[in-house]
């Protein structure tokens, strides 16, 4: 089952996405206006009910993705979560005894098939594949053993960064992490079910049909449920939050030259059981 | 004018203060659920028509204040802001050349008179005494001459931190800046019509009545006109998003030995203009 949130002659709309086309379920449950309202009445098994059976209400062509769901408090992204990925910053370090954590704003996100925004003031726009789960029980201080428990749905997500920008100020990456429609996620919510569809999952990029990164969750420096249990120990992660859990190595910085993304290019971010991530790149007009 | 949002008998309210209580208003706009949804709507000119002449409905000792609103989209904080901050680091940097901006959930913040939370697992809770605006009108790519037509109104902040895991990771302070409760907002906010609330005011921070924070926002390193102007040029500011404009030196941590919060102690950021923000500080139960 996958629940994806459309736009369709002007309206916004949530539903399941089938082989056959898009099938509207929000005009049935007028109580929850956003996948996030249905993420936080923990009813997803409600949607997959009322779409079995159901009928096609969109064919492919006649509607276009927002991201699935805004991200309802927060949205975290987890940084150098990859072997090699440390290494490719060249300063010597050694790999960081705890995570990099830094948030985007909803804003920053385009849906499935809509553009990634290059704007006028930089053009070292930047791809990064990567999975991300949504948040489905709120928790605060969850142990590693739980922490599955609180996950409601995995997406993909391109992590679109403005390369120069990240490092404009002495801290922080805020400025090369947050410029509008920079990323994107989708195409849609697969609900989780079961560890194996995060535990040792093939994760790969490719920009205009060219394999860019290709790695495996089981090899993160921070796993998933540590993710989960370190950052619950500042604050309380709340239903529709969504984590980014990072990305493999191989991003167009790390090229020598760096091969930085271009109008008319298209990155496909894929991982097993999730689908695939299409965006194409404009600029800013 | 004075605009706060309280709970009472276990009821959120938004309304004016004065010097005689607190004038509940929100039952007269049900049409606007919180303050940011005034701000949203542009309101806060009627708010203070309805105000003139009411009588207070809520005596002081009778409500509690919350944060004055949420924040809207989100709150972007300005890091090392004043002469002699960047010294403070002792890490032989020049000044920097663009502002450092980290993100903070509005749960990290408490309202007036409540209490600071030290956690457990860190007793490096530290103040930040700043002035935070609050936006009112959208913009993008705003121009330091029109920043201050894009601030509905101002408040205080008090920017709590942990110290010791704001450098816990390679990069960003997210997790010593996102402490549930760790920080404070309020009391209220105070509508902005005159460049005179911000070009050259004092802010204070003391604690336990002794000074450690004082210094004015015409020395700030980057001025708040063009903290908008630069924030906008990478993201979308909407109404109701904050920015905290930056804290003066005299935190805790800068002591030798240095000294950390710890329960019982109050902490008042003071403003002219805008009020004292208090807070006393406890332990996590």
């Amino acid at each position: 089952m996958k629940f994806a949130s459309i736009r369709a002659a002007g309206e916004a709309l949530y539903g399941a996405v089938t082989e056959a086309g898009f099938i509207a379920l929000s005009p049935n449950f007028p109580q929850w206006a956003t996948l996030t309202e249905v993420i936080r009445a923990q009813a997803l098994p409600q949607l997959a009910q009322a779409a079995e059976g159901a009928s096609v209400t969109h064919d492919f062509g006649s509607f276009t993705y927002d991201m699935p769901e805004a991200g309802g408090e927060k949205i975290i992204c987890v940084g150098v979560n990859f072997p090699d990925r440390n290494a490719e910053y060249k300063d010597g370090s050694q790999a960081p005894a705890n995570m990099s954590l830094f948030p985007r704003f909803a804003r920053g996100f385009v849906g499935h098939e809509e553009a990634l925004v290059r704007p006028p003031e930089s053009h070292q726009l930047d791809y990064e594949g990567e999975i991300a789960i949504v948040i489905g029980k709120a928790g605060r201080r969850i142990s590693q053993a739980d922490a599955y428990d609180h996950i409601a749905a995995l997406t993909l997500c391109n992590e679109g960064t403005i390369r120069d920008w990240v490092r404009h100020a002495k801290f922080n990456v805020t400025q090369g992490k947050n410029w509008d429609r920079s990323g994107a996620m989708g195409p849609w919510l697969v609900p989780f079910e079961d560890a194996a569809q995060l535990d040792d999952v093939r994760i790969t990029t490719h920009v205009n049909g060219e394999l860019r990164q290709d790695d495996r969750t089981s090899r993160m420096i921070f796993p998933i449920r540590r993710q989960i249990e370190y950052i619950s120990t500042f604050t309380t992660l709340m239903p529709g939050d969504i984590i980014v859990t990072g990305t493999p190595t191989g991003a167009g910085a790390r090229f020598d030259p760096p091969i930085f993304l271009k109008p008319g290019d298209v990155v496909e971010v894929h991982a097993d059981g999730l689908g695939t991530l299409r965006n194409s790149v404009e600029d800013e007009t």
